[in-house]
């Protein structure tokens, strides 16, 4: 199989700006531009835009605003997952040599119509994900014996390590106490457990591996590719306290890179909830179940970035459509050493895990050098 | 690179029904497994759903609702060829290795949100189809002489092979003066020289040779892709009596497909407006530039069905996401001698041609047994 490689990034703060999509959408790419002059855009075959956003034709509208005539030009959407989504197609679309070079580019405005699954009946009344984030929370407590304290620790850390990321949404630090006397959303959640939605983009370009060494000295390769989509619907989850297509996946990218769980350097998870980080930890093998919180304790205590260095959703922001985008960017700066004040030390091989809808759906991804 | 085939398809009628977009959806995975039960749905690896529609989570909801939990779910949109965007990535998906067989389902509503471009400002107050379906109409017949009554004959013809496709939104067959005597749309369009969007699905599923081999006893075989988008507003075209990306994505797929046009026995060809049918056929190659009314006018006086043996999008209908997958069902059957009272006599090779926008963007598809 043809080897594909991440040649180059470009990523907008995240804000709660209102702004056009198209514009959103373009910011990213130019930054992507700016920071690597060298590139060709001639040789862009393919352009996938990863959106929530109702707009059509979004990938040829950008296609002509950055001046590119792509071959495959369409959006994709998988909710909060559609990021991953995105660059599973482009590696597809190198990987089965129709193209050579796909710009991904994600964007989302805060007001998504993603964010509500207003039209998803097998729902009923609990259309907002708060209630399948609140049914989680329970279920992890009572199954685990965990305190909302505990918990309370993820947000902490992440909006931390989110003061070291220059495009995180937020930029405030909490204690574990702020978080506990923040707005209660329900039982279970409070405000600050969740993350936010946002106004953001982020775009990589991916090549094959012949151009990826003409266009970068230092290509990040996907290594391992794992999606598994269980249900639409929450209340067909096997299980509330773990996550099943998190841990099919998991496995499923493991295998194709061929490692360990053990042998991951540096990690994003989808922390939709604070809850969501310790399950999915769990759910991808990195501790025993309920184990999760202990592991999230010790890394903030020795001021370890390694789980969700960018802060993670909770603390960078949830931009739907680009958010898998901004996950693979942070472990692609990690990777080549280029991740500043939220720097993993030694940093050799990382796992981006991006899901949707209460883990009905996900994707894991393995990166390396 | 694996090679990929189509080993089943299903499809509903074509209406003007209010329905769900879900039930839509549903109704042509139905008809696919009612007519081939043998085929096991455990092995579908892969979910694309093609529409306008904007719910979201469209891949995940229908495979839920099939009984279905694939590795890779999502939607495609690129307006009037999502439904072709959609097979070339469900190829790319298999021919890469990644997945086995992949479920390609298109569908969309009458009322669909792809058919107006309210949001594009690049189109100024011209957001409506017909805007660009007069200027190509005016453009088409200044340059080459061509009448109103030339151009009529489309409608004619595909009305006239709409009523020997059950599905077909239209079961009326038209004199040249009715379409003459329709209601006029604008200075250079009349009523029945415009295809009408409607409610509808089309799915095919697609799979590796081995197991295509193993699930049908004559899969049909994607040889030939072409793919570009030039732009996304029309007036940056070149030219409005060609179509510069359907040349370019013709003689990409006949290049790889290792054909000339000549060999080509059955063609699909995206009339969205009566002056399309005979533009695509000169941008394919079938003519010369403004012979491909004369081609037409000898097919129709000889009763040969050879275009648009449906009836094309004017006479069939054109249900946005699902018209890409329809137009390759009837080239599918057409290959199997499997097409009644339409069939094309001793079809071997058949080309799909689907495009977006005017002509922004165009996707080709080489089929064969």
């Amino acid at each position: 199989m043809i080897k594909v490689g991440i040649v180059a990034y470009g990523i907008t703060p995240f804000t709660k700006d209102d702004q056009k999509i198209e514009s959103v959408l373009f910011k990213s790419v130019k930054n992507l531009f700016e920071n690597n002059p060298e590139i060709d855009r001639n040789h862009i075959d393919a352009v996938l835009v990863s959106t929530n956003n109702n707009s059509k034709y979004l990938s040829p509208i950008l296609s002509e605003m950055v001046g590119i005539q792509p071959k495959i030009a369409h959006s994709i959407e998988s909710l909060c997952n559609s990021g991953t989504n995105s660059i599973v197609s482009a590696y597809s679309y190198i990987a089965s040599g129709l193209v050579d070079m796909v710009l991904v580019s994600g964007a989302e405005r805060y007001d998504s119509p993603g964010q509500i699954l207003e039209w998803d009946n097998s729902r009923g009344e609990f259309k907002h994900p708060i209630f399948w984030g609140s049914i989680f929370t329970k279920s992890y407590k009572r199954e685990f014996s965990i305190s909302d304290e505990q918990l309370a620790l993820v947000s902490v850390k992440n909006h931390k390590q989110a003061k070291q990321n220059p495009n995180a949404l937020s930029n405030e630090t909490f204690t574990i106490q702020d978080v506990m006397n923040s707005k209660k959303l329900t039982d279970d959640l409070k405000l600050l457990d969740c993350s936010r939605p946002c106004t953001g983009s982020a775009s990589i370009l991916l090549a094959s591996q012949e151009i990826a060494k003409k266009n970068t000295e230092m290509p990040i390769w996907i290594t391992g590719i794992g999606q598994k989509t269980t249900s639409a619907g929450f209340t067909k989850n096997t299980s509330f306290s773990s996550m099943e297509s998190t841990k099919l996946a998991g496995s499923t990218a493991l295998n194709m890179a061929n490692y360990d769980i053990k042998d991951i350097d540096v990690v994003e998870v989808h922390d939709a909830f604070s809850v969501c980080e310790p399950m999915a930890l769990e759910s991808l093998g990195f501790s025993k179940s309920g184990g999760g919180v202990s592991m999230i304790k010790e890394l903030y205590e020795t001021n370890n970035f390694k789980i969700n260095p960018r802060g993670g959703l909770i603390g960078a922001g949830h931009p739907l459509g680009a958010t898998g985008i901004a996950q693979t960017i942070e472990i692609t700066q990690q990777l080549q050493s280029n991740a500043t004040n939220r720097q993993v030390n030694n940093a050799k091989i990382g796992l981006v895990h991006n899901m949707s809808a209460a883990a009905t759906s996900s994707t894991v991804l393995i990166l390396e050098k």
